[in-house]
């Protein structure tokens, strides 16, 4: 069921006064890993709980207790639950968001006040928080308005769940949604979830992400002397920290980005001709991967196999060594103790439980065969899950629909190379279908200066869940 | 010929006073390189230059200019240059030394303050530069003064080479010792030179040094993306420039030490068996080596191989890496411009010139065969000649004699790992034999907290510094 033409209409019709509404929002300086602004998440909790209810949304401000950072105890904003609708026979959609922004400084290189959204004449919204992930909160607050104010009944129950601390680690989120989950709670009998918080991959084609690389990410430790010695009295006498790190790092991936964990690649099946369309469909090119990283410098010339090793090929990247010399010049010194960095992006059905085994057996192997005195040990930094759902579910099949009418396109199908952790805590606490549908392009520059959310993402974006919304309904 | 008895009695009867000079010399705070302390090491300038013309020694203080450092524009320390004696009969013999030394805190963990010579119960004088190379320095002095005082002539013409900034660089010395050594200079018709500015191997037997290692120090650059790159978004998309440089890296040298690149070690001889034996006859164990290393990490157990590793074969350390990530914890980056960095330390018939080739042929081609399309360059950081000098030459036989006549036993003659840039400098200039005869011990801590100079070494060094002039004049 498409959204009804008097929806887009009011969509259209009150645009300038959406796009204040979002001036509004991005003036709170909301910026959650900075101490100084605190009272500002606080305060935007506040202001976004007032505005849904405005529109008629029953809301809960949970209070997540305190937390420590920069050695201050310091209050977590409140979550803010919302509720609308409650008849057994709609779907019930849970969307979130967050209301928290990255630090911007007009010295960081913007061009504007980053807390002044900036109408450019290129229909550009130019402001910290315009596109991550203010704009894509206010989308669902501008649908809830039509509704409100034209006293149109929902398509669907509406649960929405906003948090303060996404840029800073969702600290106490888990907790909120594992107890919300449960029978009683504020989420049961939500039927999918709904998550507006990541990008197309260009700026054209609109986009529905599908799934997440989990990371597990590892230490090598290297001891031998028991401090730093001189090159020149001590080059060539003993087992140097270095020489053994530097060989072992060099067995863990080729250059062409294979890795060489005997097990680990293996894990993963190989894509049919069915799944390696879905790449080979999608609107991205090699060129737009180059443009973005600067430089000619694509693993192959294969689209295919670049997409593919982006989002459903594990990756194996060295990051670098903690505890040898770093500075510039030329420093003589055989660092005592070394430490090299290194992490796998995961996919299905990789863990970092069951990746654990083959990264130790590979490294403890192959520093044995190097015959050196020096003492080595694996260590385990942190980890996290991939995840991948099912994109033939109706939740799904809703979005595409609301996409192909608001966009008059079929949506890109995509997984992220990276991780939202939000939504693998979702998705094992409720154990229904998410659903990520962005707002945004994908040169928002959503962590960097001049952050910007293009007039018609935000316009067209909130037909989009507004329609997705009706999708859901008509199932 | 002996020194006399009359000489050897006076030392020791002049012990205490020549410690209260030593005293005197390490209360003046010469860190040459803290430009706060510049005062102190042009005050130490004047007081070398009066202590020796008290002994009735020519000075000539050179102006050294002035240059740049943190900043500021300083004067340089003057050199101090002097002469005693023009008897074409007799062997003239140069000696250097320096007055500056290393900074030194009571913060840093010394037990004393550093700059009050304390002498211990255990008979270690403790103070910075008590050992390097103020020590020295007095011990010439000490001697120079038993004829003074005694009105005997000197069996050799002296000259000596005093500076104040060798742990600073040794800034303006080279062109100081050039203009010297040419005819009509201070140093024209010098014989041989001796430096004692190094150490024994242990706390045991004396040492002759016949040897240093140069050194050549690279920079493997590689360059990929414009800017760091975020490894969700770009592991096994693009070429990382980490992978390439690691796989550099790992081609350079082995395990072992041994140095893969090819051409490197094979410059240099092996050691026939009557070579073989100068290290097998050395007073250092593998448990010396590993003591002084904290751990049982040496390259092999074969004790001749250990020390010719040290001392007669080049070495290649590997540094570190600039660019990279280097701090604790886990930074999911990929370095998008990286600096490994390497050095070869080089003996006979290596130079910096005739190894360069040799790198640069190795690592372009294996970064050629790693088929990456990052951008990479081999860059030389500084290098450093090598030198080795003939143990058969008079000035050693006198060295070696002075040491059985004081110690009762034939010395180790040793070649030092490191590098001490002046006695290349002078065996240049020259073409005169070079000696290095040092006169503290293996674990004098020179440039480290707590530096001390035993009393023994200071007043039997004191002899040897003596009568080593006297077998010099016996030739």
């Amino acid at each position: 069921m498409p959204a009804p033409k008097e929806f887009l209409d009011f969509v259209d019709n009150n645009a300038g006064a959406f796009i204040q509404r979002l001036s509004e929002a991005v003036s709170i300086k909301s910026v959650s890993g900075d101490a100084t602004y605190r009272p500002e998440v606080l305060k935007m909790s506040d202001w976004i709980s007032q505005q849904f209810k405005a529109v008629g949304v029953e809301i809960q401000q949970v209070d997540l207790g305190k937390h420590i950072m920069e050695g201050q105890e310091l209050q977590l904003p409140k979550a803010v639950l919302g509720r609308l609708g409650n008849d057994p026979n709609k779907k019930t959609v849970l969307v979130y968001g967050h209301f928290d922004v990255q630090p911007a400084n007009l010295s960081d290189g913007w061009n504007t006040d980053p807390f002044v959204l900036t109408v450019q004449s290129n229909g550009q919204l130019v402001g910290r928080g315009s596109s991550d992930d203010k704009g894509p909160v206010l989308g669902w607050l501008n649908t809830l308005q039509y509704h409100h104010d034209n006293k149109e009944e929902l398509p669907v129950n509406f649960r929405c769940c906003f948090e303060g601390m996404e840029e800073n680690g969702s600290e106490g989120l888990d907790e909120l949604v594992e107890r919300e989950s449960k029978p009683g709670g504020w989420f049961d009998g939500v039927d999918c979830v709904c998550i507006s918080d990541n990008y197309w991959l260009n700026a054209r084609t609109p986009v529905l992400t599908y799934g997440l690389r989990g990371i597990a990410y590892y230490k090598l430790n290297i001891t031998g002397p028991t401090r730093d010695l001189h090159s020149g009295v001590f080059g060539r006498t003993v087992h140097e920290p270095m020489t053994d790190l530097i060989k072992l790092m060099s067995t863990l991936v080729d250059v062409s980005g294979k890795i060489l964990i005997p097990g680990v690649d293996e894990m993963v099946m190989s894509a049919d001709v069915e799944e390696r369309y879905l790449y080979e469909a999608l609107d991205y090119s090699i060129d737009d991967v180059e443009a973005s990283a600067g430089a000619s410098i694509a693993l192959s010339s294969d689209k295919v196999e670049v997409l593919m090793g982006r989002m459903r090929m594990p990756s194996l990247s060295l990051h670098g060594i903690e505890g040898a010399f770093y500075g510039p010049g030329g420093k003589t010194v055989i660092p005592a103790k070394v430490s090299g960095k290194f992490s796998i992006r995961l996919v299905p059905p990789q863990t970092p439980e069951n990746i654990l085994p083959l990264v130790k057996a590979h490294v403890e192997s192959e520093f044995a065969k190097l015959g050196s005195k020096n003492k080595f040990e694996l260590e385990e930094l942190h980890g996290g899950k991939p995840w991948v759902t099912d994109i033939n579910h109706w939740n799904f099949q809703a979005a595409r629909a609301a996409t192909k009418a608001v966009y008059n396109k079929d949506p890109d199908m995509t997984r992220e190379g990276g991780s939202i952790p939000v939504t693998l805590t979702f998705a094992e606490a409720l154990g229904v279908s998410v659903l990520l549908l962005p707002m945004g392009r994908g040169d928002d520059g959503a962590h960097s200066t001049n952050e910007k959310l293009d007039r018609s993402n935000f316009i067209e974006g909130t037909k989009l869940l507004g329609t997705y919304l009706y999708e859901v309904g008509a199932i």
